[in-house]
């Protein structure tokens, strides 16, 4: 049985517990991060905290709990749960008030939950056979720069791209794809450059997003921030996603549309190789 | 101390907790209702059932729990907790599972939760004063005619429009006003006819609006269903709200601009008193 983080303690699984009166199971408001944990460290710890205290800022929304404290919770999760690869997921929300959509009296504690999930990352069957992928529009509320618990349609979406015989969806907003249901979206064009729609209000600025940034410039991969359509990807020499626990998956099909040879393509193959590289020699 | 119901039980409030991995804390996948209590008597249990009923279809979520069940689980926590007059608030969410997009096996329980306010409802200084209210863009995820808890946007809005001295939010889309942060919105026209933005995805289909409406036709007062923009809201006779807890709560300032005299007008506080005494006599 895992041993989860409440609010300071660590308790077996089944006695991990919030009030029904916390304003993350009531309103959903909750923020959250997922930090992977690669030969039992951290990938991107400082990362991940960093846009947790952005996404807390943005909702005026107060954790006591100092980053030296997140990551020693995170290293004795990793500890007790005898994780060597998978995640450390954390969720934040304003705690605990009888319902009202005013934010409850000032001071009242912010609740704090952990937990691991161990889960194989860097082999991965879906990375070696490619993803297929469909499209859907985006309709999610939009403010999806800030890492909400809202992820109501994001599952919505999951489940249809299973009832669909896909394996993930892209949201496309005014005929552009956003990102994929729990992911960044990537195209590579005939000329090798890869595509990636910038940074707004529209996608989460993913951690691994700006770290695979920083991998393909170290390696002289040209990137291009733009939006761009369906049509173009379905056009494109290759496609891939980043996440946190996916890292780089190839996309091999698009709305039906095979991309390529139907197979994973260089380009995504080599940067997962390198994203993985990196993340092994950066974890902590 | 209140007795809440959670899953059957009936438990302290204190002791009212679901676990870290139900999936309304997690991905806001939950759905609610709120029904008032007027007289220790439940103010149009059926309608709330019957849209409970549907959010769940809308979102594939099964509850094995009748609606006579419901019901006297309701009634139970009226006599529990000795509520005159307020509301019970009941939410169900699609269950505990371990942390994944997919949903969870079938035949995972759903988590349901209910528990009282008490709450002065037909007394309200609100209500005699007449609500000022600020306009916002419509930013949330287009199903808003689920009644889901992704409750945060207008949770923000709601600490906004305190910060700006206001009582509430209108939120507009395209130019049109869609509803209130947490209730309908009507405007009354020079020649007496209430207008309000017929049902969509765009707002939540109002138990309180559809009785309202019935309780107009029964007074022969004219309703057109039509959006209508802030401009000809500000330019409006009369404006108003309708929500289960508010019932009938008269607009007189629209982002600064005074409605009529800036006293509650004679249409709002008809309907207001034609519609509680419906609330009254059809409570069950």
């Amino acid at each position: 049985m895992r041993t989860v983080y409440v609010n300071g303690a660590y308790v077996p699984e089944n006695e991990a517990k919030i009030s029904v009166f916390d304003r993350g199971f009531l309103f959903a408001d909750a923020v959250y991060e997922v930090t992977c944990v690669l030969d039992g460290k951290l990938v991107d710890f400082d990362g991940h905290i960093a846009r947790l205290r952005r996404s807390l800022a943005e909702l005026k929304m107060t954790l006591s709990v100092t980053d030296e404290e997140l990551l020693a919770a995170h290293r004795e999760l990793v500890k007790l749960n005898a994780i060597t690869e998978g995640l450390i997921y954390l969720q934040v929300s304003r705690g605990e008030a009888d319902r009202d959509f005013l934010f409850p009296a000032e001071g009242t504690p912010a609740t704090l939950v952990m937990f691991t999930q161990e889960k194989a990352l860097v082999k991965s069957a879906l990375a070696d056979k490619g993803q297929k992928i469909m499209t859907a529009d985006d309709i999610r509320w939009r403010r999806c720069d800030i890492k909400t618990v809202q992820l109501l349609y994001a599952s919505l979406l999951k489940n249809e791209a299973k009832a669909n015989g896909v394996d993930d969806v892209w949201m496309v907003l005014d005929g552009q794809v956003t990102e994929g249901s729990s992911n960044n979206a990537y195209i590579v064009t005939a000329d090798g450059t890869i595509v990636t729609r910038p940074i707004s209000n529209d996608i989460l600025a993913g951690i691994t997003r700006a770290s695979l940034m920083r991998c393909a410039e170290e390696h002289q991969i040209k990137i291009e921030e733009r939006p761009f359509t369906v049509d173009e990807a379905k056009a494109a020499k290759e496609a891939f996603t980043t996440s946190a626990t996916g890292m780089v998956v190839p996309v091999i099909e698009i709305d039906g549309v095979t991309l390529g040879d139907g197979k994973p393509g260089p380009v995504a193959k080599r940067l997962r190789e390198i994203f993985i590289q990196f993340s092994r020699d950066a974890a902590i």
